[in-house]
């Protein structure tokens, strides 16, 4: 569970990448561990969307070296007494606030351990009451991943981080993304028999990819996910059903 | 035409920034090698667009130290049987789908190298059908960035990849930028006695750089990729002009 | 002032991400120094607003090691006569054109040392006429980043530097952020006894942070660049207020 920490660092938000926050975040970083190596996650989740950025944290469980230290800025609560959590989970550390972040990652992870952050005695204090990720996320993760600090210092292991009510439950839409394709919350393993899906008053057929239907036209299937995707070929599914976010999904089964 | 891998691999992809696919290609590159340096080429291509993605391949010949290795990850035809190449050509490595991508680093190379990359050989498979620039590029490029595989070992040479048209026909818009500038096909050495271009209805005077016209007129000059531009000095010329990739431009000469 | 360089560069520009620009000035770094770590500071500037660019060089004073090596290209007079800069400021060197966009930060800092780039001396010709980022002040950050120069080596001192008006005069907004929040000139300590802020004919209440309004109201308060700014709590300020940059602001006092 606690693989040694490599030096990499990833980072997550609904900063966008408009405004110098990505590269303050990253320059906190830096000023803490001058070798860190960080790599930009996502910073395209919508404002404040927990649930978003719990999505993409869980779509990058295995998909980093072993020991990565992962770092999640989707913070609406910053500057309340909210805390901050340290997990060890799914062979990396993942650093953010106790809103339900680390949610999925705990969902599918095997046994993990979860810390609050002792801010105080670890010597940080928040310089600003907004920005907590480059405040004190940033010098944390950087001390993690350069083997300054070893996970267990961070802080006390506390047995109840917030966590997102199952996403099991109705299948929906998780994420829109850049090509309007829409990723729902259904896995793979939960399509045997399902032949198509219903969106709004759409009917969508289950195929193997994009080639398998005609240009235009609409289709689900298993995306990079591992998750039921909606999309059109050469188009937006998104644009064309007018779906978005939260839309729900229906499995269609002979 | 071997240049010696550096570790520096370059991405340019359709991608945008607002979802995680960047992060995860990157998090595949750095499991298969984790000390390779990554750098976002450009990730602007608009979707499924092979020809502007050729063009920004174009584009970084000669602009990035020898032996770097491009990752192009513009493949409509994901999880299709189109083949993924290696090209070495103008002292730097090439790893994308056959699809033409390549077409302008092979059409300006001296000379060049084509091998049709054996996944089954290097013992990758793809997990997704839409994402092989996860599955199967990204670990290609490290290794071969990384030392751990020589160009010659990724598979067969071949003399038949797929390659767009040659640009040269008709002056056109290849790509249109963030500050509405029309790149067009048209090289500095084709200027020779032209005194300005006409795009739409609208005829612009070719000059050497901004400042040679008044704040708000329309210029044509040299860009930076030593190509014909059509830009407003203080404006969007593509907003202006109502053009955009794919508009045709008559030169003028007296 | 002459802290040693460690290698690290940042980027300033308004180039946006959709282009190749970044890419290629990146590459055009490495292949002056392979071992220099780029580090995006923010490219969301809007194009041509160099006292926006100035803004988040300000910004980033002291967040980034000592010995960075801050690069900037908000340069809408390339191609003329305009010099190029290298400061020693604030424990860094900052690259740029001649136009106030280290403002900011000379104005805040103790000494500072400033240096006409001698672009022929350096053995440097622009390539192009419109990509001076690229073809000059990548090399000469890289080689100081690097080592390979020292800062007295680049050029002779000089004592007028473009500066901007200092923008102490009138509050105002600086900067429209990616949640629509206003950030404002006014620093935290020109806010004693000031109760709140109106912009345009609304009234907002001087607060610590967002938890201290309802959801859907305004608020202003001292934002993590130690400046005023004024936000809606799970909104946007910009959208409900219609006001962005350049837009005047009156403190209230009782």
């Amino acid at each position: 569970m606690f693989a040694r920490p490599t030096g990499c660092v990833t980072l997550l938000s609904d900063f966008g990448l408009s405004d110098p926050y990505v590269g303050l975040l990253k320059g906190a970083l830096l000023r803490a561990s001058p070798k860190v190596q960080v790599i930009d996650l996502c910073h395209g989740v919508p404002p404040h969307q927990v649930a978003a950025g719990a999505f993409v944290w869980g779509a990058a469980v295995a998909r980093f070296p072993a020991g990565t230290v992962h770092v999640g800025v989707v913070d609406p609560g910053v500057g309340t007494t909210r805390r901050l959590l340290a997990v060890a989970a799914e062979q990396c550390y993942w650093i953010g606030p106790d809103n339900g972040l680390v949610s999925r990652v705990l969902q599918t992870a095997g046994e993990a351990e979860v810390r609050a952050i002792d801010v105080e005695h670890l010597g940080l204090s928040a310089e600003s009451r907004t920005f907590h990720g480059r405040d004190l996320m940033a010098p944390v993760a950087a001390w993690l991943a350069s083997g300054r600090y070893g996970f267990t210092a961070l802080g006390p292991r506390i047995s109840d981080p917030a966590l997102l009510a199952p996403s099991a439950a109705t299948p929906h839409v998780l994420w829109v993304d850049h090509y309007g394709n829409l990723v729902s919350n259904v896995p793979a393993a939960a399509l045997d028999g399902v032949r198509g899906v219903v969106v709004g008053a759409q009917q969508v057929p289950l195929v193997g990819t994009y080639q398998d239907v005609a240009a235009g036209a609409l289709l689900a299937y298993v995306g990079s996910f591992g998750l039921l995707e909606i999309a059109q070929n050469q188009g937006s599914a998104a644009a064309t059903l007018g779906a978005g976010t939260g839309a729900t999904i229906r499995l269609l089964r002979p």
